[in-house]
């Protein structure tokens, strides 16, 4: 602006010219004031990602190769089949220096050109082996944004007595989030708040059969629990989950 | 039969009376047929119940004296106001010696011509203290059908501590059955399922809010259970687990 | 204890060695102690059981030879392709001396280094012919546990007059227990339980179409029993039924 | 139409005014047209119904005044506190000679200047007590179409061996339809359309609790019986019930 | 029992001799009591029916066989595939002198060994298109029950001058019922009970997608309708209605 | 910005007073951009609107006297007792010039200081009279932003024959857009749709008990009817009705 | 009716067969009256549709064909690979001078005989790429029936800074109405009714997972919206979009 | 231990002495192990909380004045009526020398002896003013955590302009987490979530009708959102929320 005012006072430019331009530069801070606190991702970390799921091949493949010069990319839900099918097609990515990485259980592929750096600790517990897909998906999205993770997989309350010991572990490490991933009746959430004073992230998986066929039984157990203080994610949500972690973290653990 | 034959037999009535006697009979053994196998009530102590919500009160006296001469009859779902207008139309019942006890918690009353002898232990945990009223509802029925019953009330997963004596004291007391009593998450079966090799009963109440209001996340989660072998009543159906668990204690002590 | 004690009177260990030993003790004996009350499908005799719905074959065959030196395994909800493709894998067990049962109807595999010893009876009624692999899986759950079962298929209540008969045998034959499996509308645990004083159980099963697809509408049912006292699994758990009627039965026959 | 040509021919009228008339006449033609095959109630014998709920007092006492000429209305789901407030209103009625009646259990006014001839017989079965105001709004609005009415009340599926008696006394007098109202797990219809070939009209009250909270559970056992053929109507809806058995007798029975 | 009362009398046989016999004939009696309302299916004339849905081609199989002596037998929702997989076992039937009919639209097959004679007649419309599978089931149904039946398909409400014709031909067929079949809004049975004064019988079907999907706004808005006496089937259920259209015409036109 | 130019050039601000004066009128002019588009009720002519349900009187009066500098205010959903407690309190505006209106049907207050000038025309049917009290509230809200209404009350498809004329009067009289009010089965709108070619808003209401009750039955078969092209709004909203209504007419009949 | 009179006052004709043919010409008009009001999709310019969920090939083909010549017919919800398997069978239509267009995304075939002249415009919108489909029915209905159309996508409320462009430049475009396609969480519709005057239209997509699986999520926030005035279709309804805006365009813009 | 060791040694106890003396000890350590990691709640700093609803009068007080020893003790959904009626019997707190403080808005009372320090600060939000008393159960069980924090309440998406200044005063304030309280659709933590990136805590309010109604349409609205990363609460808990926003605080901002 100063610029501008300059120039109108030099006499290099006229009073209506002035006006134009000062409006053209209002009209672009207009849009920058929209944006200006949508920097979101890019503070926290968490990179562009792609939801595959109800998107043909065709549009995947063009929006991830859109996404490329971004550095870092993830693609979410992308079944192994489809997968294979498209990363002849995503090749071109390598040869322009990225990483690509597909990690089949959490159903994720990543597009990096650098190293994540680790800082801060987030840790995942899951009551069955059904629920590990989620859990890894949560995983890997809280580790490429730049959390070190601790896991620890088939713990439900059934056989409460396995645990203690691996909640006493993530504490020792000094997790500062611990993502609980469960279906059936999702009972574990509330067990672990009522033992540790980090915040507890539930997310419910879709793990079970008749009443707790589509996961709201553990939904709603989560939700209702007599444990205060339990945070709860859609259904299966275990990218949402890992972004929700990373935004405590990075408050925290700032690099 | 013999005794109609032997008429004919001695001409004191002929063929045709005969065919129609035992006719007779065999209508009153048709009827018995059908009946012959319905005096499970009896057998298993459980006296005669009345169902006081949905009935109003003219109806409900008129049938609580009707039932009288069973000598043991009892009236659930009766709440405190109702009970305080009816009772003196009740008194005629004391007259006739029998004894009217009110339990306004359980909301049930009960009237009985006999002290009830009790055999068999029945354990009853309830996870707040909400859900309390439910919980002295199985309790009174088990008694007033024979069994004895241990009780541990208010001892949720969410402070899970709590939970291991009161297990440990049933089962050294040598309880049959435990009937679990939860709202909200409903989680507490599941985990004392998976500490016990009795049966075990969940019970779900409406205690809740949101997404629990009503008592179905309780119910569902519990027959939902990662823990195998936990069997459900309806929701804030204390009467039902205790009429259950009696069928149960009954068969192994017998008296 | 008394030998760390006894050493340190000797003077063989010191007052600190013979502190830091007592603690060791300690701890496994913590770890003993939340384990100590988890022994209950040992005692039960039910078999470590495997859910094969939601685990990739790899996962499955991975899981069953790592329980398979405890002599006794269930995989539950193994549909017959699944097994074929497995069953080469498994052979290995045969090897070993193990005998390997698989029982399409029910879905279940049983692995197992032992004849199994029966004692006391289960009696298992469907209403339908489209319940009975529910019902097969109840059976032989509880056959491996050591249970005697008694099964009276395909007898619903739209025609009453088969019913009687059937319900008589069983009762005859001293069953502890009877499971009532039906889909539908559900009403068979309450014409039965209106007719017999042994615990009944009922498995809602997701036979049915329109306002019953998915078995909500005989699990209401069952749940909401004009009958009192039945106890209700989850919709299609066969498993579960036959679990829980084994601890009923193990506390009255044991062996 | 003949006399207006008629007075064409005859010179009395113009062609125009012919014209004219013809048209008048078919428009109130094209009304009666619409209209003709609307006159089902008067057929049927069913009266006027207005439905109480939903509707102030004043409003109410308006609409029953308008339809009083018709010298037969019936007033439904009217509880008896609101048939207290405006019944001094309805007054003038019975001064022109209508009779006024009351039925506070089925919460029904009648409102009618001749005597009900009555013709065919329905057959009305309850499950419980708690069913009969539904029950009995069925049989008032049969009665007042003309049909006799054979109630059996308090006959569910717990205790199944008093059914067998009421349902052949029924046959015996030839009943031409029996609706069954039940509310709980709602499995009295199944039973008795297995047993009867008469056509069965099932009717869900909302009584229950838990699952069965608000008639749901019954509705649907009833639309899914295992028993073909039982036509259901909405939950509570005695009066839906009661107009289709009409329709169902007026057919065979007519006067 | 004349006879064994005879024997009794003329000493050919002793008095124990006869009660044993008297008794044996009591069984039987009984067995025959219980079944001697059963034979509904015999007196309305609907032939013994098969429910393909559950139940693996080797059962069905069977089963078709088994039933084959009747004469008359059913098998619904059958689908085409599966017919073609089945019917060269059932070639057999053919042998026998049997004839065999498959229906495509209405997934029946019928089984029987006589022509059917008709008697009364049934109306059957139809809102859309994709509903006349449905209607096509009830119309088999009620024909091979020895019904006359008259369709329109397709005059939903949408273009409801389409519908006048329809229900104004059926009437002046003299139709006993009208069996009206719509998914999507299932406005349809409500116009059509506004016009006639014949029992109406919706069946909802699940036409329909988004709030519609499944059918039951179809089904709520049959059983919630404005027009008193509709009774409704379940979702789909053209056989049930095509049953239930049968026991009202036989009670009316009895052969 | 011309003025503040002017001023620089001028010399009697300074280049930094400049940039300043512009960098306070950008945020003010930031803040107009965001606000610029939402003078949509103005525009509308929808008066400022307040939902009196969940706000005490006390938080109710505050927010009515705050916003009466705005000349024409609407208070919705405002029962007749709240508005009898609340009107002393608001005579003050009154006072101020202002006039008050309350229609208890509809359960509207207005303030205004104005008459409404009206221009273009909005039909409005219902089913049934309790569907009046959601019509009103739409009318009121239309005549209020300045539109005629027609209204035709209790006209619903059980009786189509009175529908007819009520269409034809509104075409006539040339209405832009019929909103149809109905509650039960919902059916109302998918006739009116399929008769006229004006736009047709459906609004559902909660007239209805048993599986209509809450007026999800009418939502959905207005959401599905096969009528193309009918819009609709939330259960009982006839406030969005009319907003939505005149959008429409505001459009086509500008002032 | 003129020629009628006529012809009998001329004594052509009996006042018997005036009488004839004056009822003969009635009864056309009786039919022609029904009718009458239906040339609804004519006026509003929207071509013949037909739904092609639900009907077989064969059916598919002899509608399409028989619609033919009407010289516009659409049919929605043509999957690919069906159109590929039936677009043989149509190319007879291309023979009669008949253009025919396929839209994959839309799932939309196209028959036409002219050019369709455009009048009037509509914006469409939608928040995420998955609900372009829903998006393009509507499109290309509005398109067909004579509308031109703005399209915005990909737009949605996570990055609330693209919007404003977008919608002011469909403002400035001056269109009519505009239509959001939204799934997931269905808050589109409510921010862009808070910032334009025209009629917004809301269509929720099935596009979502886990609670919001199958698009009712997305539903009920448009209907529960806090912008008044949001109009909603059917789930997934781009074709009941297109059409309700055309009918409010056609209004506005007549050619 | 070393005690009881040194005691042995001296010989001042036995073995025997010794050993009992040990295993006592360990008991006591037992219980204390798996209370070990339940101080969560002083950790935090969150007081002893007491759900008021569903406990009688007598039992609350009873609960409150057995926790006053703790020194800090909150009631939370208690009515003022209730407040009213228990707060003289209360009164002994205050001559104890604790502080009583009750918010009618927030339905909580206080019970504290000693000036709460805050320290961290978080952001709380409302749509609608209707939400604000969840909002105030959020704000002051985090204030008496020790937290500080802002709020801004009744700024809904249908005006967004008047979000933008509010999140950015917070964002400046440095908030470390904002809750976002929101009834109806339930749209605001999407839009919330795409402007910030600190973590954002939805809590879903019952505030709304029809379809909104309960809560349920903002609930999954907030777990559906397209934004990531919002982590939701059960509706109306605004407790939950404030003791979980607390746990995210108290790991940044320690004392």
């Amino acid at each position: 602006m100063k610029e501008i005012l300059q120039k109108l006072m030099n006499g290099e430019i006229s009073s209506e010219e002035a006006e134009k331009m000062l409006k053209t530069m209002q009209i672009r801070e207009l849009e920058d004031f929209a944006k200006i606190d949508t920097g979101r991702d890019v503070r926290t970390g968490v990179p562009e990602a792609i939801f595959a799921e109800g998107k043909d091949d065709d549009e995947l493949v063009k929006i991830v190769l859109g996404f490329a010069d971004k550095g870092h990319v993830i693609v979410t839900r992308l079944e192994k089949d489809r997968y294979s099918l498209i990363k002849d097609e995503l090749k071109v990515l390598e040869d322009q220096g990225l990483e690509l990485d597909y990690n089949e259980r959490a159903r994720i592929m990543v597009v990096r050109d650098h190293e994540i750096e680790k800082n801060g600790k987030i840790g995942i517990i899951t009551a069955g082996t059904s629920d590990i897909p989620v859990a890894e998906e949560a995983r890997i999205i809280a580790e490429e944004a730049g959390c070190e993770v601790l896991t620890s997989y088939d713990v439900g309350v059934a056989g409460i007595h396995r645990l203690f010991g691996h909640i006493r572990r993530m504490l020792e490490k000094d997790v500062k989030v611990i993502i609980v991933v469960a279906g059936m009746e999702g009972a574990l959430p509330s067990v672990v708040a009522g033992l540790v004073d980090v915040p507890v992230v539930g997310v419910p998986t879709s793990v079970g059969y008749g009443v707790g066929e589509g996961g709201f039984t553990a939904l709603y157990a989560m939700l209702q629990s007599c444990a205060p203080g339990i945070a709860v994610m859609n259904i299966d949500n275990g990218f949402g989950a890992g972004v929700f972690a990373v935004t405590i973290v990075k408050q925290i653990c700032k690099p």
